[in-house]
C-alpha cells in the first residue's frame, strides 16, 4: 500500500542556484518525479550571478526525503546547503511551557502572589479542602502519566523517549478543551510503583489520563487507581480509542440500516485497546460479538484457556463474548459477520475475506500505520471502511474524544469515570455528523471540526453530573 | 510590633452612597483613622439620587480589613455592598497554566506535534538519550515537590493546602528566569516513598526544588535523592535561605570591616534553614560559630547529646562548631559576637542582649513574621540588621537566589548542585550591590533588581561548568 507523502516527513533544503538558466523550473519536477511534493519554495537571498532557495518538501519516509534532496543536489549548477527536519525544529526545546496568568510586576503583586498574601489562601484550603478546586490549578488540571512501556507503534522506549508524545498530548489537551496537561514519565515499569506514585502525585490535579502503559499491566494499573483515587483515571489507549469506534460504529449503522443488538461483531486484537472497546460495544447493546488473536476465535473451550486465571483478560473476553460457539480461524469468522474491527496486526485479511462478509459490511482496521486489510480493497465490497489513518476517510482518532471527555469530567468535578459518560461521549461524538451530512465515507467528523470537543464535554459533564445525584441520592 | 497595612491583606468593597452630601468625603479618613489604607476607589455605577464607588483598602490583617469594612457601613447614607477579596481573587482558578509553544491550526500542524511526527523525535531519543535535552521540555522544567509538611509558618497542612504556595513558587521561576516549573504535591509524608517517587519522575525534569518538607526528614530526602539522580536536587528552604544569608553577611561585614575568618557567629536555630545556612557558612571559612537551639549552646558534652547517633544534624553540629568550648544560654553566647543569625522563633533576644554584642555587630533575625529580635530595638546599637520582613530594609527573601541558581544549573546541564555552586552564587549576589551603593541599609539587593537573577545564573552555571571539567579532567 503506498503512502502518500507527509509534512511529518518534511525537509526544508537550501539551495544556491545561477540566477539565469533553467534550474530553478526543475526544482518542482525533481521533486515530483520523485514522488515527493514541494510545499514551499522562498528565495532568502539574491544577486545578479546566483541567489538561494530554501525549499520545504514532504516525503513518505526519512530516507525518502534524502533521496529527493540527492535528486536535488544533481540539477546542474544547484549546490546544496543546510538541510533541517521541520517536525525536529518544531521539537526544540519542547513543545509546551509554564505560564504564569498574572505579572508579577512589584512588591504589591509579589505579596499576593506569594507570601505572605499566598498564607491565606493555604489556610483557607486547609480548613476546606473542597476549596482546592476553586483557589488552585486543581480544578483544571491533568496529569498525563506513562512508563514509556508502549508508545505509540514503537514498543518500550522508555520514560524520556515517551516525553515528545507526552508533550504534544498536553499541547492537544489545551488546544482542544482548554486544559491544562503536564507530562508524568515515570521510570518505572512495576505496576505496584506505579499505583503508588500516581495515587501520591494525585493531589495537584483533577485527572489522570494514563498513557503507552503496556497490556496486561495496564488494566491493573487502572483498575486499582479508580478504586483508590477520588478523581476520574482514563487509560486513553483504551477508553480514548473504544469512544471513538462505537461513535463510528452508531454512524456506521445508521449508513447500512441495520440495528447494533442485531449485528455480529468480529474483532481481531484482544490487546489494551480491543479488550476496551469489546466492553464499550457490550455496554452499548452488541448482543453478538466474536473476538479472535493470533490462536484464532476466543472460546471457553479453547485449549490454551484452560486453567488460565479467572482475572485474566482472555478468560474474561471467553466469558463474555461468544455466544454463538463460534470456532475457528478469524478468516473463517468474518464469513458472513456485518462488521469488523481490527485492532491487531498489518495484513490479516484480504479482500476476498472482506468480500465474504455480509451484505453492507463495515469494516474498522485500525492497526496503525499499515491496516489489517488494505482500506482499498476492503472499499470494493464493504460498505463503510475506517482505519486510523489520516490519509482515508473515516480516520479513528483518540484527538476526537479524550480532550471533550476530560473537559467534560473537569467540569462536574467528577471522581470517577464510567461506561455511561463514556457511551454518552461516544453518542454526541457521532451526532456531530447530521443526518445531512451522513455518508459511507463520512461516519466520524474531522478533529479539526469546531463542534466536536464542546458536544463530547457536554454530554460527558451531563452524565457525570446524573451519576452524582444518583448517587447523592441513593 | 506594629505592621503596616499591606495589599496581601487587600480587600475591594462595594458601597451605595447618596450622590450628595459628605459620604464620600468620609471615606478615606473612616479608612485611615481605622489604620487602614485606601489603595483604590473607583466609580462603578453613578445617578442622580445615589452612586456606586468600590473601595479597595490595605489592611495588616484580615480580622483588621473586616472591622475597616465595618466602620464604612457606620457612614450615613452608605449601604455596604459585596467585598472581595484581592489575594483570593488573584488564586481563583489557579495561578499558573499550561501553554503550547506552537499552534495546532491543521492536519500538519498535528502531525508534526503530535502522530506520526513524533515518532521519529521519540525513536531519535531512544537511541541518542542526551537528545532529550535537545528536543523536550526536560531541558528546562523543573519539578516543584513537596509533602505539605512544613508549609511557610503554617506547618504541616498537607499537599493540597501547600499547592497555591507551589503555583506561587513556579509563577516566580518564569518570572525571574524563564523555567518551566509545575508543583508535585505528594499524598505521602514518608521519606522512602518520597525518594521512591521523585526518583520515579525525574526523567522529564531538569531539576528538582524540595519545598516545605519537614526537618529532619527533608536532609534524608535531599541525601538520597542526591546520590540516586543524575539532575540537582535543591531544597530551597536550606539552601537559599543559606545562600542569601551568606551573601548578605559578605556584605555586612564589608560595611563593618571585618573579615568572615575573624567573626564570631551565634546561630539560633537549629533546624533545617539553619543546618544549611552553617554548613556553607563553614564552606565560606567562618572559623567561628556557635549554634544554640531551645536548650542552649550545642557542644558535644552537652547531656540531651549523649548516646546519639552520629548521623544527627545535632550531633553533625556539635562536631563542627564551637571551637572555643561556648557554653550556656544564647543569651550568654551573644555577649561579644559579631554577627547573630537567627531562623528560630520571636523575641529570643531583646537589645540589651544586641547592645552586649561587639562593637559593629550584624544582626540577621529572619524568623517571620515576628523576628528573635525588634529590628529597631536591635538597630539602636547593631552596625547593620537584616529581617525575612518586606516591611523593613535589608529583607533576606529566597526569590533572590532559587530562580538564577536552577538557570544556572540548567544552563549548564549540571548533573549536581554543590558548596562552589552556592558559594559562587551568593558571591554574584552580593556582588550585584556595589561599592558606591553599599551602606547598613543595603547589603542586599531588592528582588525586582534587574540584575540579580543574571548574575546568579551566570555564577552558578560557570561553577557547574568548572566542577564537570574537574570532574572529567580528573
Amino acid at each position: 500500500m503506498a503512502t502518500a507523502p507527509s509534512v511529518s516527513y518534511s525537509m526544508t533544503v537550501r539551495l544556491e542556484l545561477p540566477a539565469g538558466g533553467s534550474a530553478v523550473s526543475q526544482i518542482t519536477t525533481v521533486v515530483e518525479s520523485a514522488g515527493g511534493h514541494v510545499t514551499g519554495l522562498d528565495v532568502t537571498a539574491s544577486g545578479h550571478e546566483r541567489f538561494r532557495i530554501d525549499v520545504t518538501i514532504a516525503a513518505t519516509s526519512t530516507d525518502h526525503a534524502s533521496a529527493i534532496v540527492a535528486r536535488l543536489g544533481e540539477i546542474e549548477g544547484v549546490t546544496l546547503g543546510k538541510v533541517s527536519d521541520r517536525t525536529f525544529l518544531m521539537h526544540l526545546g519542547g513543545k509546551i511551557e509554564m505560564s504564569s496568568k498574572h505579572p508579577i510586576r512589584n512588591r504589591d503583586d509579589l505579596s499576593m502572589v506569594y507570601t505572605p498574601g499566598v498564607a491565606r489562601v493555604c489556610t483557607q484550603i486547609a480548613e476546606h479542602p473542597e476549596d482546592a478546586r476553586r483557589l488552585t490549578i486543581k480544578r483544571n488540571s491533568v496529569a498525563v502519566v506513562t512508563d514509556g512501556s508502549a508508545v505509540l507503534g514503537l514498543g518500550n522506549i522508555g520514560p524520556m523517549a515517551a516525553l515528545p508524545v507526552m508533550e504534544g498530548k498536553a499541547a492537544l489537551f489545551k488546544r482542544f478543551a482548554g486544559i491544562d496537561a503536564w507530562p508524568i514519565c515515570l521510570d518505572t515499569q512495576d505496576a505496584d510503583a506505579i499505583v503508588e506514585i500516581v495515587k501520591a502525585i494525585a493531589p495537584g490535579f483533577a485527572g489522570i489520563n494514563l498513557e503507552d502503559i503496556s497490556a496486561p499491566r495496564c488494566f491493573e494499573i487502572e483498575a486499582r487507581l479508580r478504586e483508590a483515587l477520588d478523581i476520574p483515571v482514563f487509560h486513553d489507549d483504551q477508553h480514548g480509542t473504544a469512544i471513538v469506534v462505537l461513535s463510528a460504529l452508531y454512524n456506521a449503522l445508521r449508513v447500512v440500516g441495520k440495528e447494533i443488538a442485531d449485528v455480529r461483531v468480529v474483532m481481531s486484537g484482544a490487546g489494551a485497546a480491543g479488550t476496551a472497546i469489546l466492553k464499550l460495544l457490550l455496554a452499548a447493546g452488541v448482543e453478538h460479538a466474536v473476538v479472535a488473536d493470533i490462536h484464532g476465535v476466543v472460546h471457553s473451550e479453547r485449549e490454551d484457556l484452560q486453567g488460565v486465571d479467572s482475572g485474566s483478560v482472555l478468560r474474561w473476553l471467553a466469558d463474555h463474548t461468544n455466544p454463538d460457539g463460534v470456532r475457528g480461524t478469524l478468516k473463517e469468522a468474518v464469513v458472513g459477520a456485518d462488521v469488523f474491527i481490527g485492532v491487531s496486526a498489518p495484513n490479516v485479511l484480504d479482500a476476498r475475506d472482506v468480500a465474504a462478509m455480509a451484505e453492507g459490511a463495515i469494516v474498522f482496521a485500525l492497526a496503525n500505520p499499515d491496516p489489517e486489510v488494505d482500506p482499498a480493497d476492503a472499499r470494493q465490497t464493504a460498505a463503510v471502511v475506517a482505519t486510523g489513518r489520516s490519509d482515508f476517510p473515516n480516520q479513528i482518532n483518540n484527538v476526537l474524544v479524550f480532550p471533550g471527555v476530560f473537559r467534560g469530567l473537569l467540569d462536574a468535578q467528577s471522581r470517577t469515570v464510567n461506561d455511561s459518560m463514556m457511551l454518552a461521549a461516544a453518542r454526541a461524538l457521532a451526532d456531530v455528523v447530521g443526518e445531512d451530512e451522513l455518508n459511507a465515507n463520512y461516519v466520524i467528523p474531522s478533529v479539526f471540526n469546531e463542534k466536536v470537543s464542546g458536544a463530547v464535554a457536554d454530554a460527558v459533564r451531563d452524565a457525570a453530573r446524573a451519576a452524582q445525584e444518583a448517587q447523592s441520592a441513593s
